[in-house]
């Protein structure tokens, strides 16, 4: 098992593009989100697919554990999982000794862009990019099972 | 994926037991149940572990993934999934050119006893024992997802 400690941020500038190494599609799908754990599917460029089973958060930390499953099985879970389904492309931004991952939303999410960055320690400092704005960790509306499930997009003019 | 096809029955009598030809303790627990999916993680003997994802099903059949995945997140995933957790020694018992699996539940399911016949189609025949009563293939309660849910023990006097 490995702990995930993850910070989120809404991003408000585009001077991430600059700095983003590389980019692929993901499509994610929830088979479960209830107290106990949240089971998503998610394949990349529709080449290579994860299962990855989370605890509940515990703040910004929760239990992950995470297997390779076949890009076959992941397009049929993914169908199962519907409509509770997102799509977004993930740039990898490094950015002060620590690797953004910047999430551009796609369809009914369109508008919506997350900036997540992945920690070692909860208490680690982390220099912030001008770029981002609100901090949303503990905001269960962006969660990506709650987006998931939402018909709309929270905080999109 | 595998398609699952299964009919289920309890267990009357004694005589698969001179047929058996090995067992193993299995400890299961459910991550979900849910409309959709139910993810359900299964360790055997402490030994090897591996996670399954089956979906709703119709009728004798459902959609079937598993997974192999280590023992130690087995224990850490089964922990994650208490109280909904059950334990069984299945015992492997060839008859009429089928494997049928005997479940002999224990913890709180004591007494509950299931006989499991794995088919390739729906209108597959199948030689009933004379061990085994009742069909419970469609009955929910019979379900291991509900067992591993319930307090107490259907049709256990």
């Amino acid at each position: 098992m490995a702990q995930e400690i993850e910070r989120k941020f809404l991003v408000t500038g585009e001077g991430w593009k600059a700095l983003a190494t590389s980019s692929a599609l993901l499509r994610q799908g929830y088979l479960s989100s209830n107290s106990k754990a949240t089971v998503r599917v998610r394949s990349k460029d529709d080449q290579k697919a994860a299962l990855t089973l989370k605890g509940a958060a515990r703040g910004i930390s929760r239990a992950e554990f995470e297997y390779d499953i076949p890009i076959e099985d992941a397009r049929e879970l993914l169908a199962m999982a519907a409509p509770h389904v997102l799509e977004k492309r993930r740039h990898i931004v490094p950015f002060g000794g620590l690797i953004w991952e910047v999430d551009i939303f796609e369809g009914r999410h369109l508008g919506l862009m997350i900036a997540e960055v992945e920690l070692e320690r909860e208490d680690q400092p982390v220099a912030l990019p001008d770029w981002v704005g609100a901090e949303v960790s503990l905001d269960e509306r962006y969660f990506n099972a709650s987006l998931a499930r939402s018909e709309t997009v929270p905080g999109v003019k």
